[in-house]
C-alpha cells in the first residue's frame, strides 16, 4: 500500500451540505468498485460558515463575493493533493463568482483545476444526448434570472426552452421551496404534491418542444429521479460532474452512463 | 465572515466510503441549523485504497496493521484545524488497530481527538437508557468475536446479550452480506427478507432479555431505522458518534435526542 495518497478528487461543500455530500455519493455509485480499496480517494471539505449566501451577492444585497473563501478552500484541497475539484452549487457557477475562484487559483499557482459544472453539463448533452437540439431548464428562480444554463446551451448552438414566469413559480419554485411540500421542508418521501407539479412542468415543457430536461437545482433528483420520462431524457448536473470528476482522475473506473443510472 | 475555519469536525471515511457519508449525514441531520451558513464545519478525507482490510490484520491473514495509514490520515485532519475525528468502522476500533493509532497522534504532539465510537455508545447508553441493563448485540461476525463491545459492556457493568453462533451467521450475517438479499448488494430499497430475518434477531434478544440493542455494523440501521420496536431502544453507534462529535466542538447545536430522531 502507498503510504500517502496523490490524484484526490476535491469537493468543495456547503453549498448547500447535503449537496456536497450528494455529489459524493454520485462519485461513489458511477465507481467501477468490488472492495472499499477500489473506490476513489475524495476530500470534502464543507465549511458553510465561511461562504456567504451567493444569491444575496449576485442580486446585489450584499458586497461581499463569496469567490474569495471558496477559493481559500479550494486552495487547501490543492495542498492536500487534489487535481480536481467540483462545486455542486449552480448559483456559485455565475461567472461574477465562478471567474474569480479560478482567476485566484490561477494567481496563486494552485494546480487543482475546478471544474465547471454547467459548462460539463452542456458538454454532456452534445456528446451523448445528440439528438436533443432543444433543451429544457427547470431550476431556482435564481438560476432562471441569471440564464446561467441558457447561455451556455445558446453558446453551444442549443435551443433553450424556458416555462413562462407564473408557471415556473408555481409548478417548480414552490416544489422546492412551498414550506408544507417543498422538498427542502419534505425529502424523505418526497409529498406527491411536489412530485406531481415537477411532473406536470415536465409536461409542459415537452409540449413547448423540449427534447432534454435538465434538473438544474439539487433538489429536484430527490423528487424525480428517473433517467428519462415519457422518453425525454432528464439531465442531472450532480450526476453529469460526479463523472466528469472520475474521468479527470480515474477514467478506466468510471462505470457505463446505463449500468450507473441502473445502480442509481 | 472570518476566512479560515477552526474547530473542524474530521472524519476518517474510506472503512467503507459510504459509511464516511453516513456519519456525515448523521451530524447534518443532529444539528441545529436554519440555514446552510449555520451548519458545522466537517472535513472529510476518504482515501480507502491506503487503508488495508481491517478483519484481514487483526485475523492473521496479513501483518500490515491499517493504523499507521489511519494515523497518516487523521494527522492531516488536525494540520486541517480539526480538533476531534471519529472513524465509522466497527472493526477498526480493535485495540490492536485503535490503540496505536491514538500511540502515534499522541507521540506527533498532534491536537486532534479521536472519539472511540465503542466508547460513546457505552456511555450513550449508560446517559440516556439507564433502564437497560441487559443489552443486546448486533453486529458483523468479526464484531461479535472480537468482542468489541461485549468487552465494553461488561467492563461498564452491564449484561451482555448475544445470538448463539448459528442464529447471528443466518438472521444477522446473512442479512448484511447475503448476494441476493443482503443489505451490501441491496439496500435501496432493502431486501424484505433481510429486514423480516433481521427482526426475528430482534425479537430472540429481547426473550433472551436484551432490555436495549446496538446495532453494531453500519449497514444494519438501513434495513431497521426505528429508534425501538417493542420499547426496546435501538443503538445507532453511526449516530451516538455523530452526537459526541457535536458535543466536543459546538455543544450549543445538538439537537435533542427525540427531536433529531423525528427528522431522520
Amino acid at each position: 500500500m502507498p503510504d500517502s495518497q496523490d490524484n484526490i478528487i476535491g469537493v468543495i461543500g456547503g453549498m448547500g451540505p447535503y449537496a456536497g455530500l450528494d455529489l459524493i455519493e454520485k462519485i461513489f455509485s458511477q465507481t467501477d468498485a468490488h472492495s472499499d480499496q477500489e473506490h476513489l480517494p475524495v476530500a470534502l471539505l464543507s465549511y458553510p460558515g465561511l461562504i456567504d449566501d451567493r444569491a444575496q451577492y449576485l442580486f446585489g444585497k450584499s458586497t461581499s463575493n463569496p469567490a474569495d473563501a471558496i477559493a481559500g478552500i479550494a486552495l487547501q484541497l490543492d495542498r492536500l493533493g487534489a487535481v480536481v475539484a467540483g462545486m455542486p452549487c449552480n448559483t456559485a457557477h455565475a461567472p461574477a463568482i465562478f471567474d474569480r475562484i479560478v482567476q485566484q487559483l490561477e494567481k496563486s499557482g494552485a494546480r487543482l483545476r475546478l471544474l465547471n459544472m454547467i459548462d460539463e453539463t452542456v458538454d454532456f448533452l452534445a456528446n451523448h444526448r445528440p439528438e436533443a437540439r432543444r433543451v429544457g431548464i427547470m431550476s431556482t428562480q435564481a438560476t432562471y434570472r441569471l440564464r446561467l444554463y441558457s447561455d451556455r446551451l445558446e453558446k453551444a448552438g442549443l435551443g433553450v426552452v424556458l416555462l413562462e414566469d407564473g408557471v415556473h413559480d408555481e409548478l417548480v419554485s414552490q416544489s422546492i421551496y412551498d414550506p408544507e411540500y417543498g422538498i427542502k421542508s419534505c425529502s424523505s418521501p418526497v409529498h406527491p404534491v411536489a412530485r406531481q407539479n415537477l411532473l406536470a412542468a415536465i409536461g409542459r415543457l415537452a409540449e413547448n418542444g423540449a427534447e432534454a430536461i435538465i434538473l438544474g437545482c439539487t433538489e429536484l433528483p430527490l423528487a424525480v429521479p428517473e433517467a428519462e420520462i415519457n422518453g425525454i431524457p432528464l439531465i442531472d448536473p450532480a450526476r453529469v460532474l460526479a463523472r466528469a470528476l472520475i474521468l479527470s482522475t480515474y477514467p478506466e473506473r468510471l462505470r457505463p452512463i446505463e449500468e450507473a443510472a441502473d445502480a442509481a
